[in-house]
């Protein structure tokens, strides 16, 4: 999946991008490369946990919009993210129990983005997306959000598992959308809640499923295997909204 | 929006296609152009109804993927289309009231797939769009709906009020989505029932609102106007299968 993302390229641009806080989703140095600047900015990408390949020139070049790379290309999110106590911080002031999405590893953009929308339709509090093998927050999701971007915060953090568990410790219950689950119908999904939703061709993950409280499935009836991610997120969503107002 | 479906040629090959009975969504013929072989192929598309769209040789050109239109471009569905009837024989055979959705001008190819895919595993018996202002079944459409277009009808008629009026006149109750309707929790959705979804940007025309039995709103919480389309039909169309399930 091509990122549409702000591309950054060359030494001084990169290094002024990470300086002036800017969140690199990725950078790209050229493999071998390792003199002062280079080793600069690498530097900077580590103390900001910015995931790093080293590529070859071929690659890089590829990669160049520009074709002034100078051995480095970063890809900045369109859009900041936020912190997980952010997210848990607007709950709070709103005096609601948390209700967070949490996305372990949606790639199309088309479907972040509307998955942000619901998140902020749905009155959810915000999203969270891992690093590693997932789309950030690029220029097609902003789109694609339909301006839910800049009202839902959405928070990229390098492990969901870790998260989860964090989370778990502060009182929040975690439900994620699998096949072979218990009807969504028959679980009781109120209170401090997490919606976790799994790749688009893979599902939820073995080791964040075996952290989820419930396994919630949506009901079945035709041929195929699976609604798309960003539908089924609606729809679980939506049963938790609705319990919510049955409850409240 | 540039249709990505199989481009079809000069006037010998788009004759023939429309004399195999493949189904062409539209055909783009060169303005002025009035000679015998030209007119023939005009004939055989007005005789199916074809959508006839009359360019410049410019237009031409730009759309024409090998350079040798002769003055004729067709562009066929990647899918075959159902008839309406098709659609209720298959709820018929399954013993089921009629649950169909009925696309009021959808866009958005992926949209249209997610919808088809949303259609088959909510046990919807069909999906009904219009031949104007709408994608057709193009081969991103096939793919967005990961195989349900294998199972799932969907018919493609001249004009969905019409429609809508003759189902009518069979005992369904047609529930469009749009804001300001009565919330989706409180409405009575079960029984034979169409779901009319509106366009992307425009939602539901007011011709095809007027002819609903009932406007159902979701519940929203947010900051911005409207879910996704794909994903709003899957939040309606579940709430639909959960008064099923309840009442059943």
């Amino acid at each position: 999946m091509r990122y549409e993302e702000l591309t950054i390229e060359g030494r001084n641009a990169v290094l002024e991008a990470f300086r002036s806080g800017k969140t690199i989703d990725k950078l790209f140095v050229l493999d071998g490369c390792q003199d002062g600047p280079v080793r600069t900015i690498i530097r900077e990408a580590k103390k900001q946990g910015t995931i790093l390949q080293f590529v070859s020139k071929e690659r890089l070049n590829q990669l160049s919009e520009t074709g002034h790379h100078q051995g480095v290309i970063a890809y900045a999110a369109a859009y900041e993210y936020a912190d997980v106590e952010d997210i848990l911080k607007r709950a709070e002031e709103k005096k609601e129990a948390p209700f967070l999405f949490i996305l372990d590893g949606i790639e199309d953009p088309h479907n972040l983005g509307a998955i942000i929308r619901t998140a902020n339709l749905a009155g959810a509090h915000g999203v969270i997306i891992p690093k590693r093998r997932a789309v950030g927050l690029t220029a097609t999701v902003a789109k694609a959000s339909a301006g839910a971007l800049n009202y839902t915060p959405v928070a990229k953090v390098t492990n969901i598992g870790t998260v989860i568990d964090e989370l778990k410790e502060k009182g929040m219950w975690f439900v994620c959308a699998d096949m072979g689950g218990e009807s969504m119908y028959q679980l009781n999904l109120t209170g401090s809640i997490g919606l976790v939703i799994g790749n688009e061709g893979e599902g939820v993950s073995r080791l964040v499923k075996e952290k989820c409280d419930m396994i919630a499935s949506i009901p079945m009836k035709g041929d195929i295997d699976s609604l798309n991610a960003s539908v089924a997120c609606g729809v679980l969503a939506y049963e938790i909204v609705r319990q919510r107002i049955v409850k409240g």
